[in-house]
């Protein structure tokens, strides 16, 4: 059960070290087990490739182990990416989250393959443990079985996974049955057990920022019968958090429930929750029924 | 009447600066007012900052007059549309045409506002000239109205017009109706004699690469009652273009109008055209009826 962690900000906009730091290792403890940092909900597309590599390099000074992070390295244009790419397994992290390219729509099959391909080729490192992070409502460009089939068969030993954000079910268990090799995150929450059953390796997802021992539950006992009550918990949020922009939503609560409110800041085009959809989300997370000891800074 | 650039490709994929600094003055030479480099057209988000620091970097070198361009700055994160756009600014160059942050989509007027604010105010260049760079179909993020006023209200010396690639006529005639003082050009060229009409400043569009006398025309005319065949020949060629993808069909064409074959390679994502296809797409541009004597390497 992995987290898609959220970046904190100072007061420069800028992403805030410590907090970060202190966040995974509070989620650590919580018993995520690992994170992806600077994915979508990360914002790390907000950042640039020098905050990128500085962020990842902050968490490692400060002693978070890299086997427990998973780097979103993807850019725009393929040369970042591969730096990015390249440094995060000269880190040691336990894998490498990639986009496809998001700039152009309508890319090809081709296209897409032969952008990982170069990426795969230029980094051209065995340690690489490739994640396909397929979001197509963010970057309108799918990953396509077909894609994930080439990438195996012709880098078997780096093709680790795929982030599956379609949060589409059928999507996620297609998947599941066409690469059973390959590990399967969904990125929606309440797809966990059906996933899991399927053989899924669980989930890399935002709400284990902020109810982390919830989703390390949902989690552990997505194969028994006794998740049902958890799942329902997990809906009802995701319920309560829809009129909402989503990844402000998320900052917003994790400002209410650390007590900090320097976690309200989102670094444009993205913009913080202002009053009164604040205290309307706010309201309506807390009556969706999750306890607060399900959050990280409990114990 | 403005040029959109092609950005062709070395063997290893890379800018050619060589060959891009001889096309922009091919196109200089047969009428075209200026370039906007590394725009969509120019892939310009396949290419790295240092990329294209070093693009605009080598066609000033090579002597081309900064006045003639246009630099597309923009990057998914604002910290590298800052330095570009700075670069750009501090070159000399027409103006700065930027993109809103593009992978987050559903981003509301707030945050794309914020985000020119931020660069506005990071820049904190009085000679700035900015273009904003409006393309939802690619970007997923459109510029409302409503932004466009904000900005011109609170920057009203660097506000210096729109890039509406929309290809939506109505459009792009709502903005010359409400922004009077500033410079829209459109981006599909068959608006370009209506927009003329309406007040527009013409068009920074891509078939001015490959037909730069006919677009030179067409813009010359389009005010008289004399445009209406070249207007024609315009259509005729985006129809046969319909099937194609577009950067690899225009730089195929590119191709065999200057013989030089280099000039069909594009960065992944993007693919070149392939036999059939490839084939197809030039006897359908030839039966188009554009002449020859059209082209920019005409005298």
């Amino acid at each position: 059960m992995w987290c898609a962690t959220l970046t904190p900000l100072d007061a420069d906009g800028c992403p805030d070290h410590a907090r970060l730091t202190a966040h995974i290792q509070r989620l650590l403890v919580a018993g995520v087990d690992g994170i992806a940092l600077f994915g979508t909900t990360g914002e790390g597309q907000s950042f640039s490739v020098a905050e990128r590599l500085a962020g990842l390099e902050a968490l490692l000074d400060a002693g978070v182990d890299p086997a427990r992070i998973i780097a979103g390295t993807a850019c725009a244009a393929l040369p970042e990416t591969i730096e990015l790419t390249r440094h995060a397994v000269a880190c040691g992290c336990a894998g490498a989250l990639v986009l496809p390219p998001f700039f152009f729509k309508g890319v090809s099959d081709e296209g897409v393959y032969a952008s990982y391909a170069r990426i795969i080729d230029a980094v051209a490192d065995a340690r690489l443990r490739l994640f396909l992070y397929h979001i197509p409502q963010a970057t309108g460009v799918p990953i396509t079985d077909a894609v994930v089939a080439r990438i195996a068969k012709a880098y078997p030993t780096v093709l680790a996974g795929i982030k599956d954000s379609e949060c589409n079910l059928e999507h996620s268990l297609r998947l599941l049955a066409s690469f059973p090799n390959l590990v399967i995150f969904v990125g929606f929450e309440p797809h966990l057990p059906a996933a899991r059953a399927a053989g899924g390796a669980g989930t890399i997802c935002g709400i284990a920022n902020l109810y982390p021992r919830l989703i390390r539950r949902l989690f552990d006992r997505a194969l028994a019968s006794d998740h049902h009550e958890d799942l329902a918990r997990v809906e009802r949020f995701i319920a309560a958090l829809e009129p909402f922009p989503l990844f402000a939503a998320f900052k917003a609560l994790q400002a209410k429930l650390t007590g900090d409110s320097a976690w309200n800041a989102l670094r444009p085009p993205l913009a913080p929750l202002e009053s009164p959809a604040r205290e309307a989300w706010l309201a309506a997370a807390a009556a969706s029924g999750i306890a607060g000891s399900d959050a990280a800074a409990s114990s």
